[in-house]
């Protein structure tokens, strides 16, 4: 009988839960021992481990967050911390580890697989900044968060003339503000990983103010290369108006996971066991939009990721 | 045939099309002539006015803000803007001003009474600071917001074990923090009533983190005695561990009218049709949970408003 | 120390939840000991009774339904099953039962007071029905319910050109049809406590249709005196035009309780424990809008239930 | 100066104002005028075809339905109304059509094509069954919508320990079943394309009672080999229980479109206009879960659609 475990780590996403349900009680159903493990790499060092049945995952597929906890780890990065990781999971007799997270789990996980570990690798960010897969679980309940906000947003703006830049999350990768901003029918997007035009973008809400269209909203990710607080007073300047500010924040990271979360987390973690089920090495799982698709772990945080810089300009087309 | 006018002004609120919609198909289909002021007491200043039929408000009773716009008008504390819009009233032989909006707009319309104009005051504030009545217009809508925002941090908060303090809005009036708190299941409330007792709020912190519980919500209106920053510098000393902050912002404002909003709009749309067609003095109209109410307008202002600050005590009792 | 204990019977209701939560933890802070109830008065009868703790009811205040579980119980309607119940309640040493429910319960409490038994009431059902007081628990959310599912039916139905009719719940009261009928902008109402004038309905459908509105929302009781399918026949007849139905169904019982649904909840089911602790005879708790109200419970059965009739006229003249 | 026209045929689906507005901005902005037929192919032969400008598509990316208006066309099916439509379309001197539909409009757009017209075919079904692209624009958010109903009809049965049936829409295709199905984490699924297998579905509920889990959800496209009658009956029996059934209806079409509708429909209909402006043949414009895919509109019809029949056994292992 084969004993496996799963874990989730770093920032939480929506949909997280999804994953460890199938996980679980796929685990189980197919004849293994499914351990989870509390608080991510954190309770792999610590061996915070405990046997899951299939009550246990009962009733948190539509909940956002994660019942199994996560955590943020420093001593995961430190050779004494995987070490006494890797001791925990030999100790526990666990064959296979299933991570799901982001950048910073998959880099972990890589430590692992390094130390001779077999890993299955399940992306879940919001960010949705994994260069080897289109999609990350999170990432559409986010982009749903931020459009709904928007949509309120658009309202107040509306009722008072008014231009509003919405600053949401992305610290390296723009995908949050460019799909919200595609969806929320944003006037300018800004992203990190293309240089901001802040004359441009004036220029569009001037245009819009010509057409008697006076609420235009502005997205803008957190690690743009302007911060909120000058693209505001610039935009103010350049407008001669008033101009008001968001920061949706932790927002972001709440809510029930969409449909799309869901089923994209359901499907990995299934495809998870299965590989762990027919002895595969340790793969990075993805999802195209349609279906899984696997990659070699040990590459994955090589390929990198790709913005789709030409929604930019097709934003302040249809704005 | 009586001429009215209806206008929204200050900040906008859900609920405020409801009214607008009701003071325009009642006013019509009872023999009225119904004008449209554009942004508020700003409009009535510039003459911006428009004859309103059946169609102008169909398909808006679910949209927030407000179709009429609304504006902060300084010059309208002036006697000279006041006396302008007055001129403006008389040379459009209306005989009644229907005004939605929240304390200024009160303010507001009883200089347009002191002048001897008609003046139906509807109260529209997400604040609920308005003392003559228990509920304004657009209150229930924000304080839904902010509790479905509060479930989504909560459970970013529960995967992460963080304490979250959330800013929401209210500067003199703690009714959106309160009410929000005690449906949000908050650990505690600050607001800008009660002096603050940051002492008792770590201890009641503590002693969930005893029990496992590390996900605390603490909502702080805008008007509270302790700044956001102050408030979380305080809290992460307390307790040794890091907080986290949420500024709701404009997303409080915005969002479809929960039934409550629209149908207390309406009713009190409709009362204001009312009253002018039995020609009644001018009259502050409010909503007391199930009916309508009616306060002589010269007076409203003068009634204060009260905050069930018993209340804070009980969200910390069943935290 | 008083013993009490807590049970959620007849329909379930969004908001039940939070009054657990309350009577849970007010009662055990104020240092009794707090029972729930398995399955309301069947749970009594079979003594389904289990101690509750602080933990017990986190984590649920945003959670329809009743985590108590409920049920209807027909041997509570004989002498043989409540003579039962009041074994166990004597067997168990419970000082009071705090029950929650709708009509059926609140009769099933008055059949324990009768007994002997110290019965506090608190009033859940998205019916409305209780005549005693103005607000049940559940409603304001089964109403944002149907306004919600309105918003969404009237687009597709005006981008087909369609008249619909929507069926929702309510045997004996209208008070969900007229309440989300005014909210929702519906053309007409049908309820059970007046008489229906389809002539009168058609006319009004076809007075829109002339006016190039063409997507009429007809909002239908489930206990109005024309069955949904007789008055989609009628109305096609009459307006020449297919018709669309919707029946709502169960789908009205679910969903996160409002914020005025658990605020409600909380503020009775903390009264229902003050009351016990001061040792208060059988009280029925109810909500006017802003406070809590009490009426002898031995009374409160027989205060008649009013409906807004004159609603459906102001439905129609605003439409 | 290129004339194209846009329309929108066959049932509604949340998303088609997306795609009305992409096409509207973006052929204006590249020089194109641009017209919109009412009431799709219908409006196509009554010759209903309006001049769009830039502020006809402004605040309608967020709406469900489609502000073009749709109908079915019977007429449209006959050699005489589709000569009256080239006929049309030839009187206005237009270069290209793009038609915004599912099956019918797809089958529409070809006939229009065999008479030498260039049409731009955008899928938007909220059935999900055209079998040349993977998603079709409507999917996403009528799956959202089904989930959204099946949480809190998942809340009642489970304060009730009921087994509820929810029937959804799907004559043909299964895929709102399935997908919804394993987003809401149903215990079975029964869709048009597969043999229902009653009895496998009664144990795999009998299995979840045994456990305690009393409140199992079967998820039934209205096209499946059993009625929803006849499958409750079944149920019934086969456990010996009560069960409950939902009809979800017209309310799978409402809604505001996810950010993944209006983002599809966003980029399909911009990519209409390059198509037009870049003077391709007529093409099938799809999406693959990420980006744009294109196929000649002559053979997109032939392409069948494949359901993920493994998907089946995968909802009832997970359940």
């Amino acid at each position: 009988m084969k004993r496996i475990c799963v874990l989730t780590s770093g920032g939480d996403a929506p949909g997280m839960n999804a994953a460890i349900r199938a996980v679980t009680r796929k685990g189980i159903r197919t004849g293994m021992e499914v351990y989870g493990i509390g608080h991510g790499y954190k309770g792999l060092i610590e061996g915070d481990i405990r046997l899951m049945n299939i009550a246990h995952v009962g009733d948190i597929i539509h909940r956002g967050g994660t019942v199994l906890k996560t955590a943020r780890c420093e001593e995961f990065k430190t050779d004494k911390g995987i070490d006494k990781a890797v001791e925990n999971i030999n100790k526990a007799k666990l064959d296979s580890i299933i991570a799901i997270g982001g950048d910073g789990t998959l880099k972990g996980a890589l430590e692992l697989v390094k130390r001779g570990i077999n890993v299955q690798f399940i992306p879940a960010t919001i960010d949705n900044d994994l260069g080897y897969c289109a999609y990350s679980i999170g990432f559409d309940t986010a982009v749903n968060t931020v459009v709904n906000a928007a949509n309120g947003i658009r309202e107040t703006g509306m009722s008072h003339d008014k231009t509003t830049i919405i600053e949401v999350m992305g610290r390296n990768c723009g995908d949050i503000a460019l799909m919200s901003g595609l969806a929320g029918g944003a006037d300018a997007v800004l992203i990190p990983e293309v240089k901001s035009d802040i004359a441009k973008i004036i220029d569009k809400i001037k245009e819009g103010i010509s057409r008697q269209k006076k609420n235009s909203i502005i997205i803008r990710a957190e690690g743009a290369d302007i911060s909120t607080e000058e693209l505001t007073e610039e935009i103010k300047m350049g407008i001669g108006e008033d101009v008001r500010t968001v920061i949706l924040g932790y927002l972001q990271r709440g809510g029930s996971p969409t449909a799309l979360d869901r089923n994209m987390a359901t499907l990995m973690g299934s495809e998870a066991v299965r590989l762990i089920s027919e002895d595969k090495p340790s793969t990075a799982i993805g999802f195209d939009g349609q279906k899984v698709t696997l990659v070699d772990l040990k590459i994955a945080d090589n390929i990198e990721n790709k913005v789709r810089a030409d929604l930019l300009e097709l934003v302040m087309t249809l704005a």
